[in-house]
């Protein structure tokens, strides 16, 4: 490919030092921000490494949107069909965010602060503007932004030990989607366990730019004998774990049901798409897929065909060392979206055979 | 800097296989869009042809925000302080979007189809939600969706010959911001004097995807003896003439006074962010700037500072090779927006002395 070019719209984060020292090779942009994609090391190395030892990760691409003031948990129910009702105050939840339609506008983790504050972690997209519109038109007594908050991971089976060295045992007892604040040179930072791989760890909501770096190099003098490694979401994990990417794997022309996320459809509140979601019953769904042969990278849609017709779209597939095929996911139609159901799937460089999976490789 | 990395997230355009194969060396992300930064030849020289010649670049990350329907009228009124009145259904309006606070959300091209279509197109960012969010909340009849369309720009000062060969004399008649429905291959096509530059030219919406690249290979051919060349929107170029790039030089933080748009301030209509947006005086504004000494790229906010006090800060700069000097794009508060100020800037190799200009090079 070509370089990234910089530019203050194109933001750099407060880690973004360390990446650069940790000899990044690849970028991506996501929410106007940078995101390494690769290091120096081998990609699929990185991939055994990740499942094996303990990486840390700039994620502060996945920004904050904070819901704040006496109208927030309204604008919050409004906008998606999960039930917010009994979610505790320490609590993380996976939200899909729809409109008035039932399409997906994002796909964020809602952390709660209390029950006038919430900040949405969002997928790549302005969700900020859906949710401005909204409050806009309707008058609401809420102060929506983009705090200076910027996430970084730690994930890997060895996450617990190198969280424990630096925020102490405490870390150990943060339950699954759950968070507590814990203090870092004097400034208490939402530690959550959660983050955007299967192999475990945790979240680290950093509000304060200028402690970027020094968290980032206490994370690595502290986990040095933990073989710590500078990494990024990992493609092959992801696929295989049935992590999906919004704007990728579903977009605005999917309902949650589609994305396979219809156990989040559960709000008694009338949010602003229930009459049209609920009237839109899945004719495709989301798919783990199979497919045979070398494949190019997969850097745009690839139709699913069957007997000559289109039945579906891959959107996101690479090899995977550890189960020795390559792991695809892709949105297939109802008349082929059943385990065995065998498709081909239309690559840059041609046609390759493919079968539709029961579950992800997890 | 690193390589960027393509995914479905960050999209390939109709174009890109003629950009690819014209040697493309650099990207940005715009509207999770490829766009070209920089080609194989030089980036000075790129500069100079740009200004004697013709390029044609691949500005399809100018994503449409297509509002069609009953209540379209009325929802543009609502976003936008621009008096839309008395646009001209051939006629295309540069328009600031605000919020309800009066911050800009966006600054794209309106398009106007008729009373009942617009095509916003935007620059970076999910304008598409905001309008979406406002639509939603108040039950709006009006479809808003990203239809097919991807702008190809035919910039500088042989842009009408070239155009001429491709489209016939017609587009020598299209006045300044009005297009005209031509036909290539059979397909009508909206072809608008405008274009991100201050040599003169065209865009051409390209409503057809499968078309982009025999309208390339088209003005390719025609060009050869016109010297046309792969481009894209040029930094020394765009700086000089003072043109503004959303979410550099200007945010959400900044009202449409700040940024000097203050003459498209102008609806009677009731537009959401009336009463913030007239109760918010400017004080402070965007001005161009001269910077001495040799300039890092400006990668970041630079603060520019006066008596060691911040009083603004450069969000653009480059050399400019025909003014000899380092031309800049600032926010200045009042104390220091007159020209002849004298300040200093910090970037990122150290302070530069640098001097309020009272217009940009033009």
């Amino acid at each position: 490919m070509a370089d990234i070019t910089a530019s203050r719209r194109v933001r750099r984060t407060p880690f973004t030092p360390g990446v650069e020292a940790a000899g990044v090779r690849g970028y991506t942009v996501y929410n106007h921000t940078l995101l390494a994609t690769r290091f120096g090391h081998d990609f699929v190395d990185d991939y055994h490494h990740l499942k094996r030892h303990v990486q840390v990760w700039d994620v502060a691409c996945e920004r904050q949107v904070s819901v704040r003031g006496p109208d927030a948990g309204h604008l919050m129910q409004l906008i998606s069909p999960r039930d917010l009702g009994r979610m505790a105050d320490d609590q993380c939840y996976y939200i899909p965010i729809i409109d008035r339609a039932g399409g997906m506008l994002n796909d964020p983790v809602a952390v709660k602060h209390s029950r006038d504050h919430f900040w949405l972690s969002i997928a790549d997209g302005d969700l900020l503007q859906y949710l401005l519109g909204v409050a806009d038109a309707l008058g609401f007594n809420v102060e929506i932004d983009e705090p200076d908050v910027s996430p970084l991971a730690v994930q890997g089976p060895r996450a617990d030990d190198l969280m424990a060295r630096v925020f102490g045992d405490a870390v150990r007892d943060i339950r699954f989607f759950r968070y507590r604040r814990l203090p870092f040179e004097g400034h208490e930072m939402v530690v959550a366990r959660s983050g955007w791989s299967k192999q475990g760890g945790f979240e680290i909501y950093v509000d304060d730019f200028d402690l970027g770096m020094p968290l980032w190099n206490r994370l690595f003098e502290a986990g040095e004998d933990l073989e710590v490694r500078a990494g990024c979401p990992n493609l092959i994990e992801r696929v295989e774990g049935g992590l999906l990417s919004f704007g990728n794997d579903m977009t605005r022309e999917n309902t949650p049901f589609e994305a396979g996320l219809g156990k989040f459809v559960n709000s008694p509140a009338n949010y602003l798409g229930k009459a049209a979601l609920l009237a839109r019953p899945a004719r495709r769904m989301i798919r783990p897929l199979a497919i045979a042969g070398d494949l190019p990278p997969c850097d745009r849609l690839w139709p699913v065909l069957a007997g000559g017709r289109q039945v579906g779209q891959v959107t996101s597939a690479v090899h995977s060392p550890d189960f020795g095929i390559n792991v695809a996911i892709g949105m297939i139609g109802d008349s082929h979206w059943d385990a065995g159901a065998k498709v081909e799937v239309e690559t840059q460089d041609g046609m390759r055979d493919a079968v539709v999976q029961a579950k992800f490789w997890i």
